[in-house]
């Protein structure tokens, strides 16, 4: 082991984990996942401890000089647990608290002066019915926990369709949210130290299909500075009141009236991906590094013409992308399955033609049409 | 398993292993390692097949879709039991014969066209003595088999150091060579696919301190056509011959006279590593692209100003090298240990005049004086 080694605990085995594990070996850290099936994205990267047993997280705990987690939905009394054990836990209680309730997380926006769209905590059809009539239609009912990719989702576009949201959502606790009219969808991803340092990647353009993550620009192109230091200082605000360590993400709407937060992520993050290659330092190394207390990495961009395609349900014509110069291929060793994050491939051109043609040789791997909108 | 996913089995688990399995993993591989050491610089990435075992060889080839080695010194009769057995190693039997041996390595050479210096097979005293004779001196006694990092070799300056260098390489089987006199030490690493289809890599520039690499620029400046040219040929000529599949390396002293040959190794290589953040496609991934009938990908440098140094012996203060911009870590988790390759810096810079800038703050790293020659 070398000075600045560690064993480094990750809840958590999927790809998010793989990449992380990915940008810290070479750093001479070390893995461990709390994860138990064996065919897991990281399953081959370090060593899985809950694999074939039950209970050991005190075995990852015991092992670990710092642990980390890939998912907002990871279980506060665990982290609460590594903590109590002695065993920093980075990101914190309050990151991960915050962050897995829609309500907290939007009344956190709100507390630290971050615009959102108007919105409401239901806890019944009736709370639904008085929000709908006071937030009006077009409308999104969400539950407050566990979405994600567009899941626990439902639009309302008359009144009447509070009945069917209700249900929708499963009658359960959900956040009523105004819908955004917005140009495009944007994101911030962060990192901040252990000592309160921080560094900021570039705001990028991301573009959804059936709520699902298919394309990210690296960086957003038209940004005017007055977006761009409103973007950091809505994350930097974030960080710094929740003293947050590692990675955070913040997903923004661009509307006619400015930016727009959507939600944020305590983590590294999809819309991210893109700086594997494309950025000075990864976001993965650099959250390797912020939980290891180890200097941050610059998050510039290697070029202005960095794009991220999501390779969703099956891998297609995969060997196809390798004949690209530039483009660079990230499979994560699952199996196909409709709507699944199963790779993803990262575009590094020298200008916004060369990008624009590496968008089109890919086109097959995003929905109809979405590259003809902007190559 | 992703259509082009493939179980590929390492003989070793080095560093060489670990860099190509980080390489691969992206690309939907799975690795498998046939080493015994469970702190191996490979051993947490992948399944380590001989840890407390006898002889699985058999379960590695069972396993494996494919099979490759991380060294010249391979048991060529483990490679010749694995094709036995309907398994594809490669690169195959002949690119593992002719170069773990430096007399057929030669011969080869010359064969080919290739200009080495003069040199001699010996296996005794006396026909030592005759070709000390006939070559001169000053004049290079190396080990024909096993050596590396200037290990099992000893310079003659008078004819009368004869009996000492005898002893010094263990009375055994040996070659002389002249020594050449060469204005700077270059390589060229290149790859071949299943097919035949080839890529090189630019010549890079080597500095070696004590018979270990140090420092190596990429790519090497001031190079014509003409020797670029003769460069691809003899590495052209070789991999053909050969019938080579994967990456070669060729090591070239640059003379007043032209390009002559030192010696090859059919594997990643040390003045390669920069190709990890400097070119298009690293050399560890083009590798893995070869052996599994994936295309080649580009060879192309990202910038004309990238540089590698070593970590020898020590890891020194190498938190301050995160602190760099444009600078990358990649340690091997090794124990310290004097002399030993412990892990290495790439350096990607956008100017020569930030290239050694960065050369001249990492400067720590080399021995003194290396970097005061060129930055």
């Amino acid at each position: 082991m070398t000075p600045i080694s560690h064993n480094i605990g990750i809840l958590g085995a999927g790809q998010l984990g793989r990449m992380l594990a990915m940008a810290g070996y070479p750093l001479g850290q070390r893995f461990g996942f709390y994860g138990d099936a064996p065919d897991a994205p990281a399953a081959r990267l370090g060593h899985l401890f809950a694999h074939d047993q039950v209970d050991t997280l005190d075995r990852l705990t015991a092992w670990a000089d710092v642990i980390t987690y890939e998912s907002e939905n990871t279980d506060l009394a665990q982290i609460q647990a590594i903590e109590a054990a002695g065993v920093p836990v980075y990101p914190g209680a309050a990151s991960l608290y915050n962050s897995q309730h829609r309500g907290r997380e939007k009344a956190l926006f709100n507390e630290l002066g971050i615009p959102t769209a108007p919105w409401r905590v239901v806890t019944s059809l009736a709370e639904l019915r008085q929000a709908v009539a006071d937030i009006g239609v077009p409308s999104i009912l969400k539950t407050t926990t566990e979405g994600y990719d567009g899941k626990g989702q439902f639009r309302l576009n008359a009144i009447s369709d509070v009945d069917v949201a209700w249900r929708a959502v499963g009658e359960r606790e959900a956040i009523l949210e105004g819908f955004v009219t917005f140009k495009r969808e944007l994101s911030m991803v962060a990192v901040r130290g252990r000592e309160g340092e921080m560094a900021f990647y570039p705001l990028v353009e991301n573009h959804h299909h059936e709520g699902i993550l298919r394309l990210t620009l690296a960086p957003a192109e038209g940004i005017s500075p007055d977006v761009r230091q409103a973007a950091q200082r809505y994350v930097r605000d974030l960080m710094g009141r929740l003293n947050h360590v590692g990675v955070l993400t913040l997903e923004l709407f661009e509307t006619e009236k400015g930016l727009v937060a959507n939600e944020m992520a305590p983590r590294v993050h999809n819309s991210g991906h893109w700086t594997m290659e494309g950025a000075l330092t990864s976001q993965f190394e650099n959250h390797i590094r912020a939980i290891t207390g180890l200097p941050l990495g610059s998050t510039q961009p290697v070029t202005p013409w960095c794009a991220m395609i999501n390779i969703i349900g099956d891998t297609g014509p995969v060997a196809e992308v390798l004949r690209l110069s530039g483009v660079h291929l990230h499979l994560y060793d699952k199996a196909p399955r409709a709507g699944r994050k199963l790779g993803h491939i990262n575009v590094v051109a020298r200008s916004r033609t060369e990008r624009n043609k590496l968008l089109q040789a890919l086109q097959g791997f995003v929905p109809d049409g979405l590259i003809g909108k902007i190559a």
